[in-house]
């Protein structure tokens, strides 16, 4: 399971405050903690910060490379223009999390830096015609439309990443299930391809909300997803993961699993 | 979900040091606090007792069922005469936790005592051929060919509990999705049939067991599992149950979830 760490975001409060004040120390912390604690990649957004995101996301993609020593970073934005500022500098293959779909208004913004830049992209289940679609085999269509279109434009299946959407399963009770079955289908027709989402949403308004996102990354392992955003310093949540990896067939002889545990990352 | 509870057990020291002494109130107390708890069922077992188990679990039966006004016990033995001792004063409907399987000597020993107490049962995907397979198919097999027989009886498909048997996945990384693959198949034919586990063998010799016990009730649960045997008072362990059924959309509006934090039994 690959792990992106969601807590550089300007939408918590010190994260905010730390950018605010220019606070490099503070941003390459967090970023250094979520490397050591099993991330991956780092997901970097300042997306609160509106007129000035360009510049502010290119200071971060740069303070924070350094510090991980050049380490390819996830670039958290749905402005081009600020994408743009922040590949310019980005060393490496970038992962993009910019909400590409199959809106024309996205792909046209984002094709060609995609290309210019050789990037990895997220990708979303949503288009023009159908929005969000409530059905998986419809969210299954319009990825499967999408990854024909990026390779068509030279992306590499391997490079692309299938969010399903995850919509609360206090507003339908088979929301878990739209966005599991969407990943099994998107992985079954192109195993190569990869599976991401958050965790958050699907326990919007529920009590205990982390058994419910703990939950929910185990079933959505089960049924292909084999990459996550979340917060990487939650032991609980990363000793459910790597569980769940051994579990699945994931892990040969829990290598990964017992190595976690002598690094003390699991809870 | 249908929990029953595994505590009223003498394998566990504490348990064994009441039978002893013969302490009902601890018993019962045990039995109290697992209802209270969420189980459903409350498993009874004093195995350790040898020559002394048919007496004791009829003792326990009687404790446990006057504590509970009767509610039905999981009757927890490989000895019919102990069963039988059991059976004798249990009211209402049992649910067996024998050994049952396909092998000839168990169905032989424990077919009258079925038929005769109308008892719910658990069998294992076990017969005198093959053993404990390797493969999910095989014990699919074999739970299919006890099923029929079991209904020839007069046994009701839906008093039948497959335990898809579970090996630890440190001996072979493979062993949670046999037991997974094999629920599933068994509930893909059989939708009125239960499928049942322990949750302890699967994480044999790993540490932090309980992370891997955890998400392995998670992914049985997403493959058709619909009764474990489990402690009650792991608040954690119960939260992520609570969280599975809610999530596979077994829980209309996530009402048992509500009602079990609003209880305080999640975690």
């Amino acid at each position: 399971m690959l792990i992106i760490g969601e807590k550089i975001n300007t939408s918590r409060h010190e994260v905010a405050e730390a950018v605010k004040r220019r606070d490099a120390e503070f941003i390459r912390a967090l970023a250094r903690r979520q490397m050591e604690a099993g991330a991956h990649y780092i997901d970097v957004n300042c997306g609160t910060f509106a007129s000035d995101e360009p510049e502010l996301l290119n200071w971060m993609v740069r303070e924070v490379q350094q510090e991980l020593d050049g380490a390819p970073l996830c670039i958290d934005s749905s402005a081009p223009a600020a994408v743009e500022a922040a590949l310019k500098v980005h060393r490496g293959q970038a992962l993009l999390n910019a909400s590409y779909s199959g809106e024309q208004e996205r792909y046209q913004a984002l094709d060609p830096l995609i290309v210019e830049y050789g990037c990895k992209v997220i990708v979303l289940c949503i288009d023009d015609e159908s929005g969000i679609p409530a059905e998986a085999t419809t969210r299954f269509v319009i990825a499967s439309r999408i990854i024909d279109r990026l390779k068509t434009r030279g992306v590499k299946t391997e490079d692309i990443f299938v969010d399903p959407l995850v919509q609360p399963i206090s507003v339908d009770g088979r929301n878990c299930l739209i966005s599991a079955e969407t990943i099994r289908m998107v992985r079954r027709k192109y195993p190569e391809a990869h599976a991401v989402c958050g965790l958050s949403n699907i326990s919007f308004s529920l009590p205990e909300r982390k058994l419910i996102n703990q939950a929910f990354v185990v079933i959505c392992a089960a049924y292909g997803l084999d990459a996550v955003i979340l917060d990487p310093e939650d032991r609980k949540m990363m000793g459910l993961v790597y569980a769940a990896e051994a579990l699945l067939d994931h892990d040969p002889f829990c290598r990964s699993y017992m190595s976690a545990y002598r690094r003390g990352i699991l809870s």
